[in-house]
């Protein structure tokens, strides 16, 4: 099994070798060049990306040409314009790899192939979708409750790789505040 | 099996007689008065909320105790302080019942217990679970994306509901917006 799928599920879950050859098998190896897009607005995202070298970003887009990032990820996460993939419908959001990335990708029909076969798979995924979940709440808490600085703040404790890796531009954009208004906080 | 729990997974999954008995026996009646707290912030959320009847509010509290509506749980929804549950951590949020409030309620163990008995119910779940991480996703969405009166405005598409039921003190939380400028909104 590929190392990064071994990242995944060790100490979580046992599995045959059966198994780990049937899942490894499901997930093809990909490279995206810097600013390529994985999936482009109004298309149906058909996978889901686990990140093995790399970053990417999932955002929205204003008419006016605007963008908003709504989620990063990392090395080891696994992600992609989730409401499209799910629900089979055209994305509102980009997926774009903002580095030179390489990737596992897995198809939707294959998911609920190896998650029919392979039942502690599916419990680690839940497991794992409950912290997402999670995630994304306090993304909400941090975003109905903090200012400008609290927000700053809260990111440097809890992702400073955001802070030190990402171009000031999607940093800004990711907080929910303007470019000025981030270097006047980092200055302090 | 209590209306409520068969509404829940009816024409979602199929159950045997034994496992509609062992669900039935998980969910405790319980019934709550208008404004009473469920999970009160600094405490473990032991519980996770089925609403028969009435409406949940979890908000947070800042330290000038001004309050936050993260989410609202209405008829057919299942909830609670969702981080707290999962992590089994103290709780940053507060459970209320905003209306006199019918539920049924199932504890952290009866519920790992469920998705081990009851392969079905653990995949109903997960699919459940998938949902309210889209609308988590849709939330963050909005407070990016939108400004007040686009929140109003999708409010009233997608959750009229809220907008109609509860007090407007309640709403104008909900959507990060003042009660006057919601009240301008709702003159428009």
């Amino acid at each position: 099994m590929h190392p990064a799928l071994e990242k995944m599920v060790e100490g979580k879950i046992e599995l045959s070798a059966e198994e780990r050859e049937l899942i490894d098998s499901c997930f093809k190896a990909k490279t995206a060049r810097r600013g390529e897009i994985l999936v482009a607005k109004g298309s149906i995202a058909r996978h889901v990306y686990l990140v093995v070298k790399g970053c990417l970003r999932i955002f929205l887009t204003g008419d006016d040409g605007s963008e908003s990032t709504r989620f990063l990820l990392f090395e080891g996460r696994m992600g992609t314009a989730f409401p499209s993939f799910i629900l089979r419908q055209p994305s509102v959001a980009t997926v774009q790899s903002l580095e030179p990335s390489e990737l596992l990708v897995l198809s939707y029909s294959d998911r609920e192939m190896l998650f029919e076969k392979v039942r502690a798979l599916e419990i680690n995924y839940r497991k794992g979708l409950e912290l997402d979940y999670i995630a994304s709440i306090q993304r909400i808490e941090s975003l109905i409750t903090m200012d400008a600085k609290q927000r700053y703040m809260a990111l440097l404790e809890n992702s400073p790789e955001i802070v030190w890796r990402l171009p000031a531009r999607i940093v800004a954009d990711y907080l929910g505040i303007s470019q000025e208004t981030l270097s006047r906080l980092k200055g302090k």
